[in-house]
């Protein structure tokens, strides 16, 4: 396997390979964990860490998220181009490219594809976004020190065409308005952090807290 | 156990143990993990892969399917008879032959009975179809490229005359309507591939749309 | 653990320790299936299996039912007397020997205690049954050869005295009335079978139609 | 990692280690029971246990509770102080020694934050209470004797200020109030017992309980 993976992955000069190895491995372990809770069904969602100022490592398209090795991610630089390698990174590339050049101390990208996170996007769709309110767990998203506050998680429409969505991105924030995580509709959410640790509590967190809002309106109606 | 196989079944000549063999651990692999997933309750469901041309290798009825062994599978011939083996195929052994004589690129077919899929197949029994549209997985599904497409999925009467329902996938297909899996009603899926891997991601992806589905109708009530 | 085993359990002539232990060996790997589950929280639940014409082997009252060792399991005969031990029995023994008693081919009972069951119980309580119709896996209850057929499972009111319940599965059987499994209103289910395999398939199956039914019911709201 | 520990907490005299570490472990492998259940989501809930008459070990803040070693559980005095170490507690704390503070015979205080926990208190935040009865589960609770018994669990009003709930917590019990448990508005559930084994038989218990409920809600809409 790691032979494979040296000859079909190389390093342009100034591109550590333990640094991107790195990477590979904490992506492949979160991926597993992941997949396990059903969150990445039928080869759906993919993971990306920021490898240095201008690079990335990303889950190359259409594998089993369960069951990731090295070889199953690649190295891209911040324009979504793949480096060092003839592998075909994920269509949905530049969502996460875009985290990168926007935010320079965001380091790691998730982008799952839950039950909870496909219905939500659906039922939400047409107000845009959803809007979370009076939940503890809210603390869980990093600036955020009570339930009192409110945590806006907009809903795009999804499209095939990648530059509409980057497009939509920007212009949402743009506005000035704070973006923590976004869902696309019939689809999933996407979410980054600092690091692996920070990110996975964000995505756990949204997973948790759009699953309540599910049952709370299932059980006021 | 082996040495139990080797008595029960037997090889015709042109006939390969050894394809037979992997077959036969192949369905056994999957069986184990759709077993976990609570696909296969109470002994039901059953698998079959396309061992050549004219044989396939199919799971004996009534074992459970978290623990099938080479010796849970028999070989039978493409119209369904036992082949070198006194066991007795599943009863609905004709509705995987179906799929092997009509399309000489299949070469596995599951058949699960998750309770997503028998709610599912209740619920819209009356209307004969579910029509998946708008969802980001049904890109999962080979021929589909995006969410804009629509994805019919025929339901089917439950009876325990098989060829009634074997002339019923016939009468769909002769009226020239795609056919990815279909459902029977109060009962589980059919869905197919021309591998392994295909085949899973079609199950996984369908049992996830169909949930999906359920839950969106649930919560727009 | 053996030795505090044979301390605190000793037999009688003519009752075989070997085949105490063998019923108390399937019943904890049973136990801890179940568990995992989620069908025996806080140490509810109970199980038996018959050791002889006239012994049987359940679970002493109040355990942790995923981690269950032989000395968790007592001998006691068909008047749910302890037999060759100081261990108090389930409250509830009378139900299990009952079905020793009344069917001389029964050899296993299981009484579980899921989500679905107590929820269930307590829908259809004021109704008295809950009949199961048009659903494939009616066929994993022993007799039933089609989806056609009708499976109906009493609820009996709960108490806290056995005799009552006694009294009441004893008037349903005398009324004639098929019986393959129970009830208890705001409890759990009883099933039974001929041996290990049967009964957990019927109480998988039982698990399975009952879910089924509850998510109908939500769904055709 | 057990130097670690011995370096960044220390004992005073007339504390036992022996004693501490003893909690330590059974917080650690409690947390990791519960987190594989997801009742502690993005590193919430925490757990302590009572060390001797005037201290307890307990959760260090922000920790996922599904790899706990020794090190993330800190020693505190009942007044909620570190002791011996330079960690921070959970903000929380204040609950945990107001029960050991007011029943000299509790040792276990467990709070943890599942879905249906949040959601159960969202939904009977306004009428301030559930009220559980006619479950046979409610018999896990110790002192219940009958499923004709009413189990009453207040919902208290969220707060980052952890005065205003003791004082909460406080005038229920002044009040005459049998309390075993309560929630806290759209956050999660406290409970405690006189051992691990207690504690977790009453947490499990309520949170069947309330599942139960919440589908009991659904279904009889």
């Amino acid at each position: 396997m790691d032979v494979q993976i040296i000859m079909s992955q190389t390093f342009p000069p100034g591109v550590s390979s333990e640094a991107f190895f790195a990477c590979a491995d904490a992506i492949a372990g979160a991926a597993k964990d992941l997949a396990a809770l059903g969150w990445t069904p039928a080869t759906s969602s993919n993971f990306s860490m920021r490898v240095d100022d201008s690079h990335a490592a990303i889950t190359i398209s259409g594998r089993d998220k369960g069951r990731l090795d090295r070889d199953d991610i690649m190295l891209i630089d911040l324009d979504g181009q793949a480096v060092g390698t003839d592998a075909r990174p994920s269509a949905e590339t530049a969502l996460h490219t875009q985290v990168y050049r926007r935010w320079s101390d965001m380091r790691v990208v998730l982008h799952t594809h839950s039950r909870t996170q496909s219905v939500a996007s659906r039922l939400f769709a047409a107000q845009g976004s959803i809007r979370l309110e009076g939940w503890e767990l809210q603390k869980a998203i990093t600036g955020f020190h009570t339930h009192e506050s409110m945590l806006q998680i907009p809903v795009f429409p999804n499209t095939q065409h990648m530059p509409e969505l980057v497009a939509r991105v920007e212009a949402w924030l743009d506005a000035g308005k704070p973006l923590h995580a976004y869902l696309i509709d019939g689809h999933g959410i996407y979410t980054w952090g600092r690091d692996m640790a920070e990110t996975r509590r964000h995505l756990e967190a949204l997973e948790f807290l759009l699953a309540c809002e599910l049952d709370l309106r299932r059980l006021s109606a």
